[in-house]
């Protein structure tokens, strides 16, 4: 089949991977399409070590799997996880001690014709979400994981800091819990479509120092970190949700001082972010800028690394 | 009076400080024993531009304030506080924006014959602590805000990092949750005092990656910061409790992977040290290594910068 490979921090398009046989417990997905996310851009430039197939976001359809799901589209969360270790064994099994990533840690990604992923993990699309919509389920499942990490109340003061991908679901999820909400970013199109949904959104210089009760760094950028550290009133609470390559050096001393609490934040429920994307609550579609078939995936990865860019899909077999 | 006076990054001994008048609400403490804490030390390496009378941990008799605690022994809580900021009045008052902190921030400290601090502040000592022992309710205190802060449970298990002063109140007060408690530093002899008490100790080698639910920093070193990160289950709890100089460097990536959260940790709740302490269940007495007067202030510095060494006290005045 054909697959985007990624080796020594280079990306091929291989036609000769075979066809993947799923294990016990798994399903064999034919891949319909699928998102190009800025972890990929961080594995491309050697963030983690992986060696395979790229990408997590999908959408496909079952063609082995349990009868329920035979034919169906579906979508699946990325942690494929033993079940049995002491963290699968004391409820967080996103972090798995044996675990593997689709896309990223051990398991081959969904850049390909087709994917395996153990059934437990696969969720049916509603028949009312389009494919594409679907196709953002697991980046809005991380954003969401914010929401289960901390309360946020009407009462909340909250600032998303960047504009991008993670940025705008980020954002729109928070919106959903009736927060006084705003975005920084350093685009003003990109910031635009947020405030076209009727959230505050402004550059840096518009965040007033130690004033908000919650900020979530979704740039990966020191730049970022300092903005949303800077925007917080003392126990204020700093989520980190993006990657980063490399180190963060900050202030210690300052986090005590103003007894700040950082929280890093990762992969989210599945199950509540299809119910949000079915309930069209949140707005998906304006962030695809571009589509690519899967023979020019070296290409879309060339169109998802421009500054500006948002989401670029990869279409890869149809949805029926 | 005679004072220790810092000024950049320089102890003096002073004779010519003026006894200060108390403004209104304010009482005059004649100060009679005095601790010195790391916070004194990273002052005096310019962790913080600070000039004048050092120290923060006292008991003093009161001079000059309202009738109850006329002549009465008495402990204060540091941060002296307006009352009617915005982090005043939505319950942090140690966070005061417009705070003076008492031999920190603009507000001259306890190692002087005198000091004064707002009667609000002020605690009496119960009779049967004695002196010695009450002038540890300010760092008891600050080790207590992490229970204010994180919930702990008999199943949690914790790790401090550090067997320094602040670690070894710090396990001390742990200790009294009843949590699975483990201590790690680098000095054999003190953590003796610990496992004198029952509790586990070790040096570095001992601590099992990814096993810990809540780590406490008690040493203001990137080491220390290391072994804590690490002990760290998925989802675990870092906490900050030391003042650092300079920056620390950490990979965020792992934070956001693990989905770890970090607390900083300040001042803490002055009544329940006083009760903790009232009731025997902390013990100070072994960590009192050197006793000096006012007058040998630069000696008593000297010496509890010297590696090894608990606390210093200064005697100051008769506490009668």
């Amino acid at each position: 089949m054909k697959a985007l490979w990624l080796e020594n921090n280079q990306l091929q398009l291989r036609t000769d991977v075979p066809i993947p046989t799923p294990p016990p417990g798994e399903a064999l997905v034919r891949v319909v399409r699928a998102g190009i996310c800025n972890t990929d851009l961080e594995l491309l430039r050697g963030y983690y070590p992986y060696t395979g197939i790229l990408g997590h976001e999908f959408v496909g359809i079952v063609e082995q799997g349990p009868i329920e799901l035979q034919n169906k589209r579906v979508v699946g969360e990325i942690n494929a996880v033993c079940g049995e270790c002491r963290f699968c064994r004391n409820g967080y099994p996103t972090h798995c001690e044996n675990r593997t990533v689709l896309g990223i840690v051990n398991r081959n990604g969904t850049f390909a014709e087709y994917l395996t992923l153990p059934i437990k993990n696969l969720h049916s699309v509603p028949d009312n979400v389009p494919t594409d919509v679907a196709t953002f389920t697991e980046p809005v499942a991380a954003a969401l994981e914010i929401q289960q990490q901390v309360k946020i109340t009407a009462n909340d003061r909250v600032l998303v800091v960047g504009d991008g991908k993670l940025g705008q679901l980020v954002a729109q999820t928070l919106a959903l819990t009736g927060c006084d909400l705003s975005v920084v970013g350093r685009h003003r199109q990109k910031l635009d479509y947020l405030a076209a949904l009727g959230i505050e959104t402004g550059f840096a210089d518009m965040v007033r120092d130690r004033t908000f009760d919650l900020s979530v760094e979704c740039t990966g950028n020191p730049e970022g970190f300092a903005i949303a550290r800077r925007a917080l009133r003392p126990r204020g609470t700093l989520v980190l949700k993006s990657t980063y390559a490399g180190h963060l050096t900050f202030d210690a001393s300052s986090l005590v001082v103003d007894e700040i609490t950082l929280i890093g934040s990762r992969c989210g429920p599945f199950p509540k972010a299809l119910e949000i994307i079915s309930q069209n609550k949140v707005n998906v579609n304006y962030l695809i800028q571009e589509r690519y078939e899967l023979e020019n995936a070296i290409a879309a990865f060339d169109r998802a690394q421009q500054r500006g860019i948002l989401k670029v899909l990869l279409e890869i077999s149809a949805d029926s």
